[in-house]
């Protein structure tokens, strides 16, 4: 299963995937989803917002046990982040059926389109336009880096763009959802344990800094003359950092794209993104203030003006605490371990349907703590161990 | 003359200029200087590196006497950049037609092919590779961000990439060469003249460096794991103005790549370019000492790997001392003024050349200084000035 999924969009040059949402490489996982699906007897549908589910049983009715994740990548991406969680779904179901399990309730494997927001900017567009977190009017101002908007990538991967929108029928069907992930930090390796539970996804958000300046030749234009953006630009990445520390939070500064970015131009424009994360939103509002600050007073000083646009948002999530106990108890109950719950900075479409859906998460552990990037890793043994811990939890949820 | 030139590769978003080297504006252009040519009955020739002439009276004559400079532009740059010194050179035959003078030498215009360096990465390659500075397989080797090579481009302009190369006989020929630029800094503006004679080029260079840690999540790895190599490089780029002001000289990093560039990726790889001129070569050996230094410092403190590479380089330029003395006479003959004398921290196709010919520059004077911007000016005065200026040099230097 994993061999005929691993080449798809896989780039030769990096080794990381560039699995970006209405591409060729795109369609080419979803063929694979459906190919997973038929072959183990499942039906399979393609929901309004591009996103695909394979099910056992009748969804309509209700309160179905869903699992799954996502295929696309961020630039570069490593191999698990998101199709562990739907890989592992289907072997779950094998299992199940291995165990010779019989279902009282209908069983759906999902994936979630466009998780990443890699191409259009924004993450989790399918789950969002399905839980109607965004309207169909700011799903079709989305545009990618090359001017193609959102409408215009679905048709031409062959989807109808004005079908979109929140599906609360599809979503009212399902009863629990579990999305298996493989941990994007080190905590599981840090404690020992192959397999965790999610407790909270922190507040985290994206935020456009828009310094604009003056374009001059680089050769020529005395300092004293000068409105370089990029000067403010490098002083407020530092800023981030320190802002980051002083809070226990995350901050960086990931993306960027400069005008005319030429060799000896002075730019006209450097526009820079910051990711920022934190444990509760207090902590995240004082980073994201003294970031900003910090990048007012800089540009004034280099007389730059400066622009700052929230992009996105997502409030913190605590995951439904009935669901999360009573995963933690079904794991627990072979063992008598405890298994550890914990936080994460992460995004996830099993967040964006919490406020709808009871949902949980479980996590993989991760050796090197190594996301978005080519070397991130999971050891066979735990990933085998997140399958059975996925069909313990299944069984426990659906069995007859 | 203006009008017809004015429209091609402006950009209507910035309002400035994209004339790229073998692209669709770069041929327009090309087809304005011919048409310039043949309506005023010159002979007009493209040489096997892609440099455009056009001759008055025979070259093969020799000790010919040659005016010109470029039409291509860096990114948004503006109209006068290059294209002031093409129309002017026109201008000023024009003016010695309506004077009635007669020409005992060979009397040449030239397109420099490529002087920007935008495309590419390299400036002055039409001169260059002319002057035997590039050698074929360098220049067969230059690769634009896209990954075209310079032969493939070539090729897609109906150009043979084999014939390049260094072309004596071509450039024996000159007896003088003249070029006429807008200022790229101040200098006139400050001394109040519309004319100047350059004295040198300052020695510069691109310097590239390559910041390269591990791309990781950025929501989820903790900042005591992380590699970003954002981070240094923020601190090479205020290091690089602080350097600059120290020695009085000029440092720029208006070029970046960022991979994987997205928004919640720590980056594997910052790679930024360095422009950096001073008024000599110890003062530039010291600034880009001192950047590097600070380079390989943050990038250590950062767990991040730094490479650099000095993409090109050229020594100070000084200009024929007696060219530019006759100049200065022909010039402060009438009014009995000093003409100012100044330098200069632009690289020309003049530098290139200054090492075969003997080789002179006029500037035109620039009330903002602004340049390789749309934003970039001149006042209509100020170019008929120069054109006055260059017909009284081309007259001074090549009449019966």
């Amino acid at each position: 299963m994993w061999s005929d999924l691993r080449p798809i969009g896989r780039h030769a040059g990096s080794g990381g995937y560039r699995r970006y949402a209405w591409t060729g490489a795109d369609a080419d996982c979803r063929a694979w989803f459906r190919e997973q699906a038929e072959a183990r007897g499942l039906t399979h549908e393609v929901d309004r917002n591009g996103n695909q589910w394979a099910w056992l049983g009748d969804p309509a009715a209700g309160d179905a046990v869903v699992t799954g994740s996502h295929l696309d990548s961020v630039p570069d991406g490593g191999a698990f982040d998101g199709p562990l969680g739907v890989v592992s779904s289907f072997a779950a179901l094998d299992e199940l059926r291995r165990r010779g399990v019989e279902f009282a309730k209908p069983l759906g494997i999902v994936n979630f389109g466009d998780e990443e927001g890699a191409r259009f900017g924004l993450a989790c567009v399918g789950s969002r336009l399905a839980a109607g977190h965004l309207t169909v009017e700011q799903a079709h101002a989305l545009t990618d880096g090359d001017g193609v908007t959102l409408p215009r990538a679905m048709e031409a991967a062959g989807f109808d763009p004005d079908a979109i929108g929140a599906d609360p029928e599809r979503l009212d069907r399902i009863g629990a959802f579990v999305e298996l992930h493989v941990e994007q930090g080190r905590a599981l390796d840090l404690t020992g344990d192959p397999v965790g539970v999610a407790s909270a996804i922190w507040p985290h958000g994206r935020w456009r800094f828009d310094f604009r300046g003056q374009a001059n030749h680089a050769g020529t234009t005395r300092l004293a003359d000068r409105r370089d953006p990029m000067l403010p630009y490098a002083e407020t990445v530092l800023a981030a950092r320190r802002e980051a520390e002083l809070a226990g939070a995350v901050a960086t500064f990931g993306k960027i794209a400069v005008e005319p970015n030429g060799v000896n131009a002075i730019p006209s424009l450097v526009r820079g993104w910051l990711d920022s994360r934190a444990p509760d939103q207090a902590s995240l509002d004082t980073v994201v203030t003294g970031i900003t600050e910090a990048a007012r007073a800089h540009a004034a000083a280099h007389g730059v003006d400066v622009d700052t646009v929230r992009e996105s948002f997502t409030p913190v999530v605590e995951f439904d605490h009935a669901l999360r106990d009573e995963l933690a108890r079904i794991l627990g109950r072979d063992t008598g371990l405890t298994v550890p719950v914990l936080g994460t900075g992460a995004g996830h479409d099993a967040g964006i349907l919490s406020g709808r859906v009871p949902t949980a998460m479980l996590f993989v552990r991760n050796p090197t703590g190594v996301s978005h990037s080519p070397a991130e890793s999971a050891d066979e043994d735990d990933c085998l161990a997140g399958v059975s811990a996925l069909a313990d939890v299944l069984e426990g949820l659906a069995r007859a």
